[in-house]
């Protein structure tokens, strides 16, 4: 069964864009997955095909309205009453690893692409639509951080990764950064491949990259550290990032 | 003077992609920002131009390396050695809008992007180069990421945005999330607008949103409220998300 991506955008053109290249545009020309860029200005009513209105109370920018957005919703619903709706934008929840596996072992996705100062409001409590925020950044609308989740899931989907055995341990799997790689040569630039690694003892190449894993996650990381032990690191550990930004 | 992105990428030709379209694209064409997407595999010096090779100590897939991405990062250098260079990876640091505005503000960015199972981790010893990860998901290469985080720039370019005041008053410009936006029609399917926002009275418009700002971080982004009051939140508050994933 294939993946059936929707997005609703005011930018279809977007679309495949990257996802055509590569290992998702061989997977969407062998039909792995299904891609259908649908234009939000389709759904507007008025002869000038309005999609957004000026912000109640006053403020820069546009707001999306939520009598046109749930008409495409509508649409997406009517055509893929399984697939999960995600909203892009900044105030929804960070998605995560986990999410994207669950979508991608769904039936498909519906994403909705904001631009200008985002949705009306309105729209979340009318429509089971799924607020997810790419990072804490500010796009010029969802379409970029619609294409990076697109991108997560189908890397996923069977058949698309040349091994299999790729997907399995790598980053955020065990909730811990992947440990760092190294290939030839052995040397570049006085620079040497860790001896550890060069043993040939399975087992201490192993318990190196879980050391290797664990430290770089609790230096670098420390939310994602403190999630998986469960236990908050000490600040004086220097390593703290939370007060940088 | 113009802004100059030089990408680094097995795949130039998802280049400029979406940033073609719309307010990007028109800044594109206009000279507002410029783009270079060099091939990586440019850099290779044996006949069969390889990029890759397997990791040391084993394991599935294959790792870039060093010398080649080197050679590319060398090149950017070259030709622009003021602009900072940025890989993509999950175990790098993750963007913040605050490194968003630095970098837009400055004379461009270099954006290497990996594939397969990541960079020789000498390259980050061997060049200045910043390790950023966009979220915690993982991607099928740096591609999709680059191009969120070139949006992100080029929205913030000088006569990119139509109304300037628009890149003001937005989300985590006071490490916050945005307040939420509303439009016509005043009553949508049984929903109205909050009455405060018709009032007219502007002193009351933003303290609504000043306060709905708050209590929105507050209860779905704990981690960003946390950071932005310095003060740990109580777990009791039942909002936390932290052990969701």
């Amino acid at each position: 069964m294939s993946f059936a991506a929707t997005v609703l955008t005011l930018y279809p053109e977007m679309f495949p864009g990257p996802l055509g290249v590569s290992l998702a545009g061989r997977a969407l020309e062998e039909g792995t997955w299904s891609l259908d860029a649908v234009q939000i200005r389709d759904f507007a009513t008025d002869k000038h095909r309005t999609v957004d209105d000026t912000p109640a109370g006053g403020g820069a920018g546009m707001v999306l309205k939520a009598d046109v957005l749930a008409a495409a919703i509508d649409h997406a619903l009517e055509r893929q009453p399984q697939a999960p709706v995600l909203a892009m934008t900044p105030r929804g929840r960070p998605i995560t690893q986990e999410r994207i596996r669950e979508l991608a072992a769904g039936p498909g996705v519906t994403i909705l692409c904001g631009r200008f100062e985002g949705f009306d409001e309105r729209i979340f409590e009318g429509r089971p639509v799924e607020e997810v925020s790419l990072a804490d950044i500010v796009l010029s609308g969802g379409e970029p951080a619609a294409l990076a989740i697109l991108d997560a899931c189908i890397r996923l989907l069977p058949g698309v990764m040349g091994a299999p055995s790729s997907g399995v341990e790598e980053s955020f799997e065990a909730g811990l950064l992947e440990y760092p790689q190294y290939t030839r040569p052995v040397e570049w630039e006085g620079r040497t491949i860790p001896e550890v690694l060069r043993s040939g003892d399975h087992a201490k190449i192993s318990a190196w990259r879980k050391q290797r894993a664990e430290d770089d996650t609790r230096l670098r990381r420390p939310d994602l550290w403190e999630r998986h032990t469960g236990v908050r690191d000490q600040p004086a550990s220097g390593a703290r990032r939370d007060n940088e930004d």
